[in-house]
């Protein structure tokens, strides 16, 4: 079978112009462990992840990608995509690795963001005040600010999100789990990609200014959604202005949600609840615009939902933005 | 002292246009369970209510408040309440009781609400099949629907908000909690009273029609927010349409709310995770509308929100409506 | 009515034979906060709490009480109460108070343990930095540690539990929520008593070992079950061997119980989910040891949680210790 | 890469002298659903589940395993799994199939307990009245009873844990998780093996009578520790005595369970909160009796929990059982 080329999620690299600030939101808000230090980027891991880094954080003139880290099932399948994606045109080659992982092959979606794969990482070690008593767990649970425990996925806005749904399931095995279309059409705002049982691994979301490569968010796993509202408990009384949506619920997958902007601007989820899917052959679902997907217990999305991405870029007269008053808020009278 | 002349919230009557489908919902959505029904009402309760009853539901051309039942503090205190009321101007005279309970005697609030209060309750007794293996539990926890727990608060729309206040302060023993105001005024949007430990047993929230006498909500406590969020999906599932706001979080008391409509018009608010107030000398904390107090998490408030309230009525042209776009919220860009 | 002298729980002062290291694990490990420094004393209090401290930690021998302290209803019900205690034989006068309360009156248990009543409270006044953004919290939520949030109950081990409760009820005004008793006997095992709505502010648990004057434990509220999880967690990952029972379920008021032991060697409880009780003529319950009122899920109770108290004493050979094997468990086969 | 031959456990046959009460248990207090009724059998399934059925009752003398059903990652991976299965003498054949699924290849694991694997499956439909608002779900949920969702795992105990744990992982492509040894030994008494990214799909328990084909539990995932609080307490009210062992928390993969017993005599668990595990080179843990690794946060475990399982048998005097009194506990004094 040729659909577990790629094993997990394994980093995102995301760039700010404010990186000092950056860090110190990750380390004390998101509660996230900084892992090393080097030039002009800072390595950071949740409590619950066993590599290296699973965020690098680079000083840039502007917030937006680096690049997207996956990691291979093995050193077998690392060779075979990097021959599979090297006659896609969009393959750019190898490069030696960086702090925590071995030698990865890059490449390009088809809307611009930089990607790499890998097989040989490097698990972070514990120092022995944060050694946990549950043997299987990388370090203790510090508990401290929102305790974000793992990345889950990346959303990358683009100006096609079917040719990079496509790109990503042919050349690299992913499982497409479904799309949100704007009602009457079939035109896709959103796509969810899997590499495994994760409701998805990365998700396309359509750019309506119509620029390339841009950053929709992160997000990070919580345990539970107690986890989820505390951490809006603490971004709430700690940093005023920083949350954007949520907490709430999504349609698809059933997850819980909530959205924050970290200082250099790019925007961060709160993840949780998910439902898994074990089935290879799992049929993808059309939700449509009208089913309000992003509130499924209702209400209205902010309109920056569907504008905001990293970088930001002024938005053309002829942008076409879905409603924000969402058809399918249930707000009665 | 004199602030103990009542010990509870015991019950409200509620008036409905469909009485069949209102108790329906109450039976199999919200989980309230039928103590009796006599004549044009139903008299439900909550499976953790030790009392008869705790909501009268009424047929009526129109929905809205029937009246609300106070318990006093002891046969001595309702005499006392009954005589301070007689003086008022607003005293209506004793009746000899309802099902579930004792002589009360009646008065209307300055805005025209029927009220009571009454000491001699009737203990309801759970059949054989429902009774609990906890000793201190009135029957067994049920898990059907919302699972509706125990009538918390009741939240009355007035023309007035201070008079109605301050008669509830002098002339009941009411604790003043807070209020609400329009920033720059002293115009109470809503002010907050209670009993006793409660964050608030009674609210009353201005009436931007310029109407008397209706019901803005009443409310269901839950145990946890977990209860909470899992009404929400049971109601989205089962009777789409019936939320209209939540569930979210307010700033006032730090509790969890999710409102919704029950199907003869009225609101009625899943509720939980309110903070005690044990201090008898609490100072009254003043909230303002910038502080959007009703969604402390940030986002928009539903403009039903401020202007449903039942039985319905048209809003007049000049009616000040606060904004719904809360200056609160905190969606960046 | 007479049976509203005292308003609240309102510290308790705590001996610790290990001072630095009971605050350290109070401040880290439970999230309390210190307020002041004195002498051989420190002064606590938990984020959600409005008066100038709730724990005193004072350095002595051995562990154990220091004293209780409860606040008054009113000023008037200050000097209702010392009378009522004065003619008791059980008064010790009054003092001039304390840090953050003013004048107190002291009396002793039946069963010698230290209690003072007072009025005057000073109220903590956050920091600039510890502001909260809800105008109704006395500071931000940290989330430290097990972020106990305030001061719910203590209980005390008593060789007459009966003569403490009577007193309690007879002389204070509290109410009395029942008892566990031995099967086929009146003896009382542990009594529950309340000043308000809380299911319990103080109890009385029998002292097997026919000592005076023991501490059983002080118990902390959290708001949520999965808060108390939480603490489990972080008490089992940084301090193993502290966690002495739970997390599990009471039965009498249906709470949720973590049991650990400080440095000190006090016993600390965290505490959730009890039902409140707004009735002020509630029948006492009557549970049974056979009932295993301390696992209502089922399971083995260890025999500490029987015959621990502080200070620690030897028990004798005539002590009548009850079964720990609770045949109220529900391991079939 | 070999490994994924298997994609997930999809149901578990299990037999039960008593079935009508076994499919009522299931129906009312699990919350399950009745997919089919045929012959001797009734097939059921959990309300997140999408094929016919995850759970088949068949009356039998005794209770105990009928048979465990695998599905493969496609079809021409069950044709080399059958291929590979068929040379190691455990091989049985082809069946046509069952309700729900089409062929499938038998096998006995080297403790003797049946096992399948198929490809094709019939997804089930919901009838109108229990089609969800959600488009990714098989029916709404209806919170009824326990509300199990989803078959998890299954716990085969076996009196060569080894043998069975490398014949899964060298026939079927299961990755190892870990196990548990007696310390100062590698007498493995659990191990844990997975066929993707849940903790584990089955595990294999010593069993200390030395009995053969044994069932020890199957387990049903809830998507919150809420929801198995909420368990707890429904199956308390409910079904008194059909707890053994929890709610409480496993030290491997830090999940949360609860223990019990359905009418028939087998045992069931209520699972939720495991860490997934995304690395297909996770290195197996080790863990040893003296972690007390069945009650992380401390405890006595029940004996059952280490002798009994489906069909009971009688315990031969030489019998090693680990000692229930965990060295692990964590009660001090």
């Amino acid at each position: 079978m040729t659909n577990h080329l790629l094993s997990q999620l394994a980093h995102v690299e995301i760039l700010s112009p404010r990186p000092a600030e950056t860090v110190a939101f990750f380390e004390q808000q998101l509660g996230l462990e900084i892992s090393e230090r080097s030039g002009q980027s800072v390595y950071m891991r949740g409590w619950g992840e066993f590599f290296h880094h699973s965020v690098k954080v680079t000083e840039a003139a502007r917030p937006g990608l680096g690049h997207v880290g996956w990691r291979a099932e093995s050193a077998e399948d690392l060779v075979d995509v990097a021959q599979a994606l090297a006659v896609t045109g969009n393959g750019l080659g190898w490069i030696d690795g960086d702090h925590g992982h071995g030698p990865a092959y890059r490449f390009r979606s088809p809307d611009d963001h930089l990607n790499e794969v890998f097989w040989e990482v490097e698990r972070w070690q514990a120092p022995p005040e944060l050694k946990s008593t549950l043997r299987d767990r990388p370090q203790k649970y510090t508990g401290r600010g929102a305790a974000a425990r793992w990345l889950n996925h990346v959303n990358l806005s683009a100006s096609n999100v079917r040719a990079c749904r496509e790109f990503f399931q042919q050349h690299l095995g992913f499982r497409y789990r479904g799309c949100a279309v704007l009602d009457g059409t079939d035109k896709e705002l959103i796509a969810f990609l899997a590499v495994g049982a994760l409701d998805h691994d990365i998700a396309f979301t359509l750019d309506p200014a119509g620029a390339h490569g841009r950053l929709n968010h992160i997000a990070f796993s919580l345990d539970t959604r107690e986890d989820l509202m505390r951490a809006a408990d603490i971004l709430r009384d700690y940093g005023p202005g920083t949350i954007e949506f949520g907490p709430g619920r999504h349609a698809p997958g059933g997850s819980f949600f909530l959205y924050l902007r970290e200082p250099g601007g790019n925007r961060i989820e709160m993840y949780t609840g998910e439902t898994l899917i074990l089935a290879p052959d799992w049929q993808p679902i059309h939700w449509f615009a009208s089913d309000n997907p992003l509130a499924y217990w209702g209400g209205t999305v902010p309109q920056s939902m569907y504008t905001y991405a990293t970088p930001p870029v002024d938005m053309p007269q002829s942008a076409q933005v879905p409603s924000v008053a969402g058809p399918g808020s249930h707000t009665a009278e």
